[in-house]
């Protein structure tokens, strides 16, 4: 993502990506976000901005946050950071708000933080840094398409409070886990009672690649965001890998179009690679 | 509580307190919990134990968990410490079952490992030791009588996925909070929008006493247990004792009796005062 001050209050988008999204700036995460910003400053100047997205929209992975994070914190160094992390996550989610429909901070959280983070509330915006251990993870996204509404209504409306408690205690056992850099706390926490039982009908072949996972030592892992995309954790570089392996053979004999991905957990969030 | 090894296959109880608790080890949890331990020894002795407590039974702040984990605890010792600290939180769960009947180690956990627990799972049991900092608390025991199975008789069975969402949020900030000592985020996550909302209809005043607390600095606190206790928790060890003030004059208008405590959090548990 490149972006450039202009001395017109408007927003310039071009994308140079196949992903063909809407370059109407009120259309656009990384427009919406960056109109947000000129929406409060006095100052008469507006952005171009220039995009190669590398991951196809709607993998559960975050990729409209990216955006719509890059966009604002790279227009924060252009302005020579006259903002604060906490007033980039607002304008960045207005951007994502065009994106998921609803004001949710679990993906630009992370995104401009970096690292785990957790949002106790969203209004007021109230989001938790997380300490956490050398971590790594694989990501498979299967080239389906799950729509968010779909995702959502398919979840209950209300749950059994013993389930909640449960999930309480799973909740807090992972916090304590990643601070302390238990792997295996982490492992007997990454447990999902409620949402994934009944997402995992969504993603073909769910199960299979959580056995496979698990089988090669993934410490846990579940959908993520809404799907499709399945994430697990690892301890080293080198499970995450057989991890990779181990999701391939299962989709590898299915008709479905895939991606895998492998990374260390960042910490840094979003950078600024050039001046 | 003082306990000594007798010859003979049997728990004895002697009580020196005024709450006229039971003497047949059956009916009592320091007795069930011993009997537990004579369960698995092969050698043929027993227990002699004597006990006063402080604390009348029923008020929420896990009086009987102290007794089973204080015998077990010190049986341990008298049997050269031949359990692991999980093996005794499993018999003293068994006094406890007898206390509330149920399955649950959210009193003997902490009584036995000292400081915050968290418990993510009853069967297998597992227990997370949760850091903290320096933290006091304050505790209103009004002299009523809750009865337990009243106290969860009004709980919801379902509740909406949306609160649980958020209580989840809560819980996690409040682990993450504790680890690394940020107060303003204990204060912020004390928000329990689940069971304190319907369970103070039980306690008589307990929005006074909230009120009075937090204008006092209490960080924040709510119902201990299933009631009718109340804590609240504090910085400093003045801010605990003009809560304790706070809360004595709410209660100082009514005709209730109560008694009030103020504590730095023990970190140590139960311990062995006199060999």
């Amino acid at each position: 993502m490149t972006l450039r001050l202009t001395d017109e209050k408007m927003v310039r988008i071009i994308n140079h990506d196949e992903y063909d999204l809407p370059t109407e700036t009120e259309k656009n995460v990384a427009g919406v976000a960056l109109s947000a910003i000129l929406d409060v400053l006095e100052d008469n100047v507006g952005f171009e901005i220039e995009v190669t997205k590398h991951i196809k929209p709607g993998s559960g992975v975050g990729s409209s946050s990216a955006s719509a994070v890059g966009a604002v914190v790279a227009a924060n160094k252009l302005l020579e950071e006259r903002f604060s992390r906490l007033e980039l996550a607002e304008f960045a989610l207005k951007g994502e708000f065009l994106a998921s429909q609803g004001r949710h901070a679990d993906n630009v959280a992370p995104c401009l933080y970096g690292g785990f983070t957790l949002v106790r509330s969203v209004s007021p915006l109230d989001i938790v840094k997380i300490d956490f251990p050398k971590l790594f993870v694989t990501v498979i996204h299967p080239q389906i398409e799950i729509k968010t509404s779909e995702a959502r209504k398919i979840l209950p409306t209300e749950i059994p409070l013993r389930s909640a408690i449960q999930a309480w205690a799973n909740v807090g056992a992972l916090i304590a886990a990643l601070s302390k850099g238990d792997y295996d706390l982490i492992s007997r926490s990454l447990e999902d009672l409620i949402v994934e039982p009944v997402r995992k009908s969504l993603i073909p072949h769910f199960d299979e690649l959580k056995t496979a996972s698990l089988k090669v030592n993934a410490l846990g892992g579940g959908i993520s965001g809404s799907g499709p995309s399945v994430f697990m954790l690892s301890e080293t570089f080198e499970t995450a890998q057989s991890v990779e392996k181990a999701m391939r053979e299962v989709y590898g004999n299915t008709k479905i179009e895939f991606n895998t991905y492998v990374s260390e957990i960042n910490s840094e969030g979003v950078k600024i690679l050039d001046k």
